[in-house]
């Protein structure tokens, strides 16, 4: 299935970024197959999933794992297929799902914090295992059942409500008895998507509405959880408008862009004191006993009707650096992935 | 006990201070005996005490009270007595705590929010009611055991450790279990003080020692609970020391000395997010409900020898806008109060 004139094509990290991470950070070549050692197993990538978070692996410090070092190929969740196994938890042809690389081989050591899971067969895309059933779909779960302990009544706004997560996390809300669920995203057409297809009872448009006013409008007696993943004035913004003891969860910062370690907190991060806000983070990684109870719920829910799964798909390897910009920039509603390859059964 | 001849001496605040808060800012004035409606209370002010937060009400926001306006009486926690009541819950000769200002006699009205509360006879000093069972007591009472929710095992840091809060809150921590509790306090007298009087295990010289440095080697595990009364770059150094889901405590932010409503949040903040840290804020406002409980527990501490009460007192009414300054540029351990009239029996 693969020898050593197999073709490994590689988008490596030609430079740090600066500011907004674009397509010429990358530099594409073609490499060797890599060689195997007890417990590797070899995969071929057949989808690269696309991570804001891919941002700060590109930043000297790496956030909360390594950086990726120039002249390393590009972290990416990935889902690949098995095509060479020294470790008995994988068999060839298995598909699985976890950290990968943009090339088209990587191989997983079995000694990893996040060892590759092997995906069960399913009556559902495979790419959903790296949206609704990845990352997207259970930070989305764990972060409204769990960080912002979502409860029925609850008035629920949830920034970047188009994104991968945030597309998810409204309709969860909802599941969970949520009165009203607000989404913030940029633009008319995303802001309809948000109400038509992902289940939020409203939407506000951040680039031509006032959110302040908006927000005052559509829930006047105040916002008892915020789901943040934009951090920056859209936050203070949120600070203002949340009741006394009302939930925060800090999800993300896209607005900083993640250029750098520096993030400015909000200046107003006094209203924590003084309205007795909780406000508490989510890192997946953290989860992870709980990942099954997740999947479990999250397939529940999508069998239900109640989840509407949502995937902007692209194909060809060579797209890679030009994708990962547009997390930042804008894109199309739902997980953002690229398929590279064909699995092979 | 008093008529139209009294004397009604006042520090009005002259000017909303630009930066530190300054002496000047307040004019002195003496003025005629306010009148009072029914339902009115008239109060011979004895003792001021002072607040960080004072600071707070001289912007012109105010925060969570209304501001102070140039031209009225400071606004101060004080205990006085009644020398007239037209209102049937209190009586001629009561001593009674809560907000007053920086005149000789204050109406209390009977509509408030935090109507005055007598105080009943008791056998420790009456300024203890503005202090451990005061603002400073209670903030740490259920800073500790409400916001931190500190356990058997845990380790502690509190900032601002000499303060009226600080002094207390390491105590109450070992109280509640905690394995090791270690102040933050500028200056080798202060953190000297901070363990042979205020019960904790370590202090750390932050004017004089590496933070960072030190809490690495007190506390390599890291630091399960931070009670932050300072903010600035302080908040930050925690937040890079804290265990994943430590607990974080916002309850003041002495380090901006509150020039304006503006503080910038750390920019580390995104720490919540990767270690999944809890942020909680006190305002002791929401807990009015449960002041006898907390009032309760702590007098059960101080018999019990585990508090060590710590006052710095003044005398003199003149003294008032020169002590203010002092809760931001360095004062004394413990509550720092003003006497300023003796009760009348």
């Amino acid at each position: 299935m693969s020898d050593a004139n197999t073709l490994n094509r590689q988008w490596l990290l030609a430079q740090r970024p600066v500011g907004d991470v674009k397509p010429g950070d990358f530099r594409y070549v073609e490499g060797p197959l890599p060689s195997l050692r007890d417990g590797d197993v070899l995969v071929r990538v057949l989808y690269f999933g696309f991570d804001a978070s891919q941002r700060i692996y590109l930043t000297d410090h790496g956030g909360y794992m390594p950086p990726v070092q120039v002249g390393e190929p590009m972290r990416s969740m990935g889902i690949g297929q098995v095509v060479e196994s020294r470790n008995p938890a994988y068999h060839q042809g298995d598909l699985v799902e976890g950290f990968m690389s943009w090339q088209d081989y990587v191989v997983a050591r079995s000694d990893g914090p996040m060892p590759l899971r092997v995906l069960p067969k399913a009556d559902f895309p495979v790419t959903w295992n790296l949206g609704v059933f990845g990352v997207g779909g259970l930070t989305a779960y764990f972060g409204v059942v769990d960080g912002l302990k979502v409860k029925p009544g609850d008035t629920v706004v949830i920034s970047a409500a188009t994104g991968a997560t945030g597309s998810l996390a409204g309709a969860i809300a909802k599941a969970m008895g949520a009165k009203q669920v607000i989404g913030i995203a940029g633009g008319a057409e995303k802001c309809r998507w948000i109400v038509e297809k992902a289940g939020y009872d409203a939407a506000i448009d951040y680039k031509n509405e006032n959110l302040d006013e908006r927000l005052k409008a559509l829930c006047p007696q105040g916002v008892d959880a915020y789901f943040d993943n934009v951090g920056g004035p859209m936050l203070e913004t949120l600070l203002e408008n949340m009741v006394p003891r009302g939930r925060v969860l800090i999800c993300g910062a896209m607005s900083s862009g993640y250029h750098s370690a520096a993030i400015p907190g909000p200046s107003n991060y006094m209203r924590i004191c003084t309205q007795m806000l909780q406000v508490t983070g989510i890192l997946l990684f953290f989860y992870r006993d709980r990942f099954p109870e997740g999947a479990q719920q999250l397939a529940r829910w999508v069998a239900e009707g109640k989840l509407h799964v949502e995937e902007s798909l692209f194909e060809g390897f060579e797209r890679a650096p030009a994708l990962l910009p547009t997390m930042f920039s804008g894109k199309d509603p739902g997980k953002l992935i690229l398929k590279i390859a064909e699995a092979q059964f």
